[in-house]
């Protein structure tokens, strides 16, 4: 990647400050990946000119992934992928009477020629992953770097599997 | 009413073409109830600059009501709401795997600040009723129409509830 | 308008005390707005008769717009909609097992000729800004007062959004 | 029983003509066990006093059991329960976007008071059983045929079993 | 009705000793209304033959309706109404995952033949007053005892909207 | 296996005979594995006795595993489940107006220490499969004839993938 | 049973950590009916190599039936299937936003040809019963527990219900 | 892109042959958008080892993404995302009784370190423009003629949406 590495490669978008509690997994995670992003609260409602304005200059302005989190008719992923043609992930958030099928069928079902790229509801973690993967296909150091949190990961959960079976006198 | 009897008073939009074979039973039912309308299709995602700025304009264009209809992830009412205070009707589609419930928790689910009034799946006819509902707060003619077209709508019910009974020789 | 300012336009109705934590909300948005309302409490199916005759007394009454909230097998809209050609706003209410998805259904699928204007799940704040917007369409001073609320919610959402930014270092 | 043989026990309802198809079955297996009945087209929504005046007057009429059915958002027969304290049995018709989940819905969730014996979706044969049985608690006559028909249909049921398998080629 | 008042004229059943805490719901409104009852504890899937006997023999034992609360795949009003031609009122109770939805279409979903009045899922109080208004068919009084408990609930209710209302500042 | 050959070792149950169609593929699958199988129309609710008689002696005459397919309000299974301790394999069968989602809950969601083996609705297939896994636990032949099926399916699939590449012009 | 009674004949398989407060309730109901287990943590997506090897040497190791736990996208059960003929028991897991209907139908909607035997959401008790009731087909002693035990349930259960109707006064 | 051109980029994937005729839009789309391509099937369940293997060495074969279209329990795109750190879109399928709800939630639920970008269901077109927008990160003209892709659909719409309102007679 030429890019500056200070520069933020991923925009984190969500359309309240009461997503935030759930979007910061993913800015925590890019954190750990070590991806430059940034974050930002714009409602595709309340600001849509805003929201708008920030898709349309994404590219030029050097993001390569944008990850939108909304809930209930959770229109935002929809409206920033309507204004750009770089990769938008959205993250259907559970708020609302609904628990987030709302706004997983609005993030979802976009119609032909402007994909969302949704992840689990509330899987703001798996958004990040899904940014550094896609930033990944021409960056093979960061592609290292998913391979090897995976190799963790897994090393973690087997350490966590054998601990739960002592715990139950398993082993 | 003082507006111009010939100049639209209701705005009729939908996503695609597809959507029209549903939303022209709108523009029937205004058309009966002798309300001035004009009908356009405007994309939210492929066409979000014309959505916003027909929404934008409309007040000033002499519209009083805005009836949107989109199918699936359906963004269309939601995004007029976003850039209007006119009250905006929003139809939900049947269209694709999930039958309109996809689009009727897409265009019902607004958060607070932003309302959609939203009708029955498919419900183009109820849209314009309401359209009417609407303008009729302040003109009173139309207020009797309404009311004639439901004593009308009652008579005809109970000729067709005649003619069953006969039918089956229940009378 | 012509109408006296101290008589209400707005009649909230619910269909059972324990809905008022909810439509109250609705009470302090017409105030907030400056519309005069009143609220009452009326069970479409414990008061059919009062509920009946609430709705068909309303236009002459003076009421421009009917909210109505209600949960469960919430019939309150769809009754008061076939008492009147007022628009009819209804609020489905989450009590119960169903989570109002059942209260949802009720009050949005309603049949060609009587509309029911359907906000979200305990969407009270939106069932009062819609009937604002719906008075507002022959009262350009509520149509002035409803952008400037929604120039000061954006404000305010801008205000959140950097303090929220600082909050996590990322400004 | 001492009511009048002639004299109908069972009042049939429906919303529309278009319910006619599910709900004459409701009909014929009356006629079928000898059981008496009225039927009548009367919409909860466009003939509202019509409607709460069979309901109001359908216990000094003779009448000992209500079926209602009503598709979409059924409001049929929790209207008609609440002007009456005869049994009101519900059939959420399959009509709309929705199949009937709107009218199952709409029709048993009814509240604390006022209960709707709702069947099947276009469950029309099994409302017109259970009125059959409701009759048949004074009505030692009727329950003998109730028990009958169910005897007669599980010895067809058998020959169809046996049909089958030989059919299959599995006797 | 010249039953022996102290006989029970409803059976009460549930699935488990955990239901109880719903379904004593209805043996209150039953004892309120002075309609005399039996309760048991009787699973369709744990205790299959105690629970086809108590149906088998229920009529001549003198009961006139049968009561059924179950949850999850909710079996028990289906098992009893095979074995019996009684009304049986099935109650789908709100328990594990499926928050009722399960027990809901396991128990109105009948096949023909083999009808069960549902009633809204936890409504064990509505089960009560229906089975109130199918022995009423033929009891005017206790008719008359339902009608005075609706003015009644009536009365109450517009009690609590007046209070609410002062309480709001409203009156 | 000691077992007679000839002997079933599976017992097909449906509730109707319209149910056949889906079912017999379960008679197919067991005939081409060759597990001897017997098939019977047992309705839970129009057959309970034989039903119950069925399921309780279905150990003592030889039978391994019971299939029970069903619709709508699917109790068979469970039913059939409560009076064995055999293996049973419920089939949820499509019909109606809920699609099988009605009879899927009925028919996986039993409560503790009655299970049912659910498969996919209508899927009368696997439910042969699963019977012969279940029986080939300590039948080392059919055990292999089911590791040899795959292979063919496998192969089969391969040869229609490179059919279909050739006729895209991909390959 | 010829297989070494120390040797495990089920083994449970969940996808992580978090599912073992649900999955040791099928160790201790297999613990209780004294059929040896094991039990590990093998998550389909973080350590697919291993968790098909699990499934790929299940026979050869002497397990008879595996069972598998997971929620959300669970796949477990499914890549468990696809790499053996053993019967694969999939147990639904209650995690995340749609509360297990996700997981549900994950497990139980598998194409024809690789069945998983699915019991209900949070169902690990039944998994374990299921896994027993396979086992005991060709182990008498074991199926006499399972009925048994059935006998002792019951049992338990009539003294609940005992003990229920004396607390409410009823007996 | 320093790629062979006429190398695959994409890798599409189905399930199944009979998942072709909604995935061959994924190939007409990237042939339309200039992006090679490669097309196989390869089951989850029927083909996991050939399916891990497609997947465990996809980059090192110098894909950039892969697109995994499946139905019902659709693990393919999971099993696929397992075995990769390659960007992979997922395509429900409607199929079966569910009608796609099933593989939407299997292919969208994944747990945290294992992202499918899921698109609607059907929504085979919207999973290759992804692709494409996913590649057009690091490839300035691709993104240039996604742009022009979009200004060429956008053309089309309002040219169908004028001869849709001259068919009206609305111009």
């Amino acid at each position: 990647m030429q890019t500056n590495p200070s520069s933020p490669l991923v925009g984190i978008l969500m359309g309240s400050d009461s997503d935030l509690s759930v979007m910061e997994k993913a800015a925590a995670t890019l954190q750990e990946m070590g991806v430059p992003f940034e974050l930002n609260i714009s409602s595709a409602h309340r600001m849509p000119d805003k929201t708008a304005e920030y898709a349309r200059t994404a590219r030029e302005r050097g993001l390569a992934v944008i990850i939108a989190g909304a809930g209930m008719a959770a229109h935002l992923a929809g409206v920033v992928a309507a204004h750009t043609t770089l990769p938008v992930i959205g993250v259907p958030l559970k708020s609302g009477a609904l628990k987030g099928v709302d706004a997983l069928y609005s993030t979802v079902q976009m119609p032909p020629g402007i994909p969302v790229a949704t992840v689990a509801i509330d899987g703001a973690v798996n958004a990040a992953f899904l940014a550094c993967q896609i930033i990944a296909v021409h960056d093979a150091e960061l592609a290292k770097r998913l391979d090897d949190k995976r190799a963790e990961t897994r090393t973690k959960l087997e350490e966590k599997a054998r601990k739960a079976k002592a715990d139950l006198g398993l082993d």
